[in-house]
């Protein structure tokens, strides 16, 4: 939270030359994360806010429950983050599963690729109106200049924007907001509404779920995957949240006049 | 091939109900992976062609260098797709690693996050209003029913569009479409063209350099891996291209003039 913005942009953007003129793109760059030594896995991101990606990555994969001291190796370019254990089980357990957007991820089972996550609580109470507005609200200016950012905004049920992460990958935007609602005491989000700069897919649902989080917006298009999930979870999840519009999927008893 | 494009829909699309009303979202699913019985991964993907899928997702990983038999297991609802080995080395061999959009996908070794390619042939010459135009003539009907599926289209080295597949997931659509050139004898891609409706990350290079397509267009950013991999590879990499504008990154050799 200390870092100034353009120490941030320095690590996020970096400058490139193209048809003989310079342009800022968006950094991305492998980071392992490793927990008490152990490499347990390898994620494409947008560097910085490392902590919260690996902690938040744990929490919303049911490994931690609470913080954990995290932190680079001596060796910063090494693009490793380390974790102290211990994890609340063995991560070669779980069946690990690809996404939509991933390679080869190893073995599952079809009814194990969630992570088992409890209803979310009775939230806040949140018009139309409001839910339409919060990407106006989402500030990102990284994705501004390069185009090439997800962002990820945790918000209060008044509307208020807490707290905001960007990243190449929409998945570590949401974990870097998970991560730091996790060192910040923040979680469960009990009257949160995380809001997405992207589509909704089954993965952005589970994560939100375990966060505790009763509200999740999206700027794009529900999956079906998305919509049965955040069903089974009672979240309220929105799609297409632009122009002043909204579609509510689930959860509608979270909604009151504007 | 031979589906018509009812039946595909019934498969993509599905109707749910919102806001007291009905509208279409894309069918998010998971699919499991098994060569010779054993599953290896599940991916989350949009239903149809997953054959295609599975064989392209092998090649894209070097596991396999030609068509094998693949096909559903005969409880069709089971989201399994069965492929007959042998692959060319051990899948476990190979450090997995998580993409920017995927959760924990197990161990893996920085430098060895890429799978070898070797660098593209000398490919088509291009000009810029071709790369430009060809997200136009990149057709996605069941996009603009949902707006919740990415395409990849394989074109020409004159601009002609071969081949279209779609999915929530925008590695599966390129899978699918390496897949489908796979099976009917189309690789290497030597002449051809890959383009992608979204932005341009380190994966999506990395496969179009194992499928051998010297040029690959999408219609956002790149990111600085995904113009650092291409630069290695030989691939002409252009982004942003929309509007009859387009920036292109590396392999500039390939363009010529209008």
């Amino acid at each position: 939270m200390s870092e100034s913005a353009d120490a941030l942009t320095a690590r996020t953007l970096v400058t490139v030359t193209h048809d003989g003129r310079s342009d800022e793109v968006v950094v991305e760059e492998p980071l392992e994360i490793r927990v008490d030594g152990t490499p347990l896995a390898v994620t494409m991101r947008t560097p910085a806010h490392d902590e919260e990606l690996a902690l938040g990555f744990l929490y919303a994969e049911g490994l931690i429950d609470g913080p954990r001291p995290a932190g680079p190796t001596e060796d910063f370019a090494a693009n490793i983050v380390e974790v102290s254990g211990p994890l609340l089980r063995d991560p070669a357990a779980r069946h690990f599963y690809a996404t939509s957007s991933c390679g080869v991820c190893g073995k599952g089972a079809l009814e194990e690729i969630a992570v088992i996550a409890p209803a979310v609580g009775p939230g806040p109470r949140v018009s139309r109106t409001l839910l339409a507005d919060l990407p106006e609200r989402l500030r990102q200016p990284t994705f501004e200049r390069t185009g090439g950012l997800h962002a990820t905004g945790l918000f209060s049920g008044e509307g208020e924007l807490l707290l905001v992460r960007e990243d190449v990958g929409r998945h570590n935007a949401m974990d870097k907001v998970v991560g730091r609602a996790l060192l910040d005491g923040m979680l469960p989000l009990a009257d949160g509404i995380l809001c997405v700069s992207g589509r909704l897919c089954f993965e952005l649902v589970q994560k939100a779920a375990m966060a505790g989080a009763p509200v999740l917006v999206g700027v794009g298009a529900p999956s079906s995957l998305a919509i049965e999930l955040a069903g089974q979870r009672g979240i309220t999840l929105a799609g297409f949240a632009r122009r002043g519009s909204v579609n509510v999927y689930t959860g509608e008893q979270r909604l009151q006049d504007s």
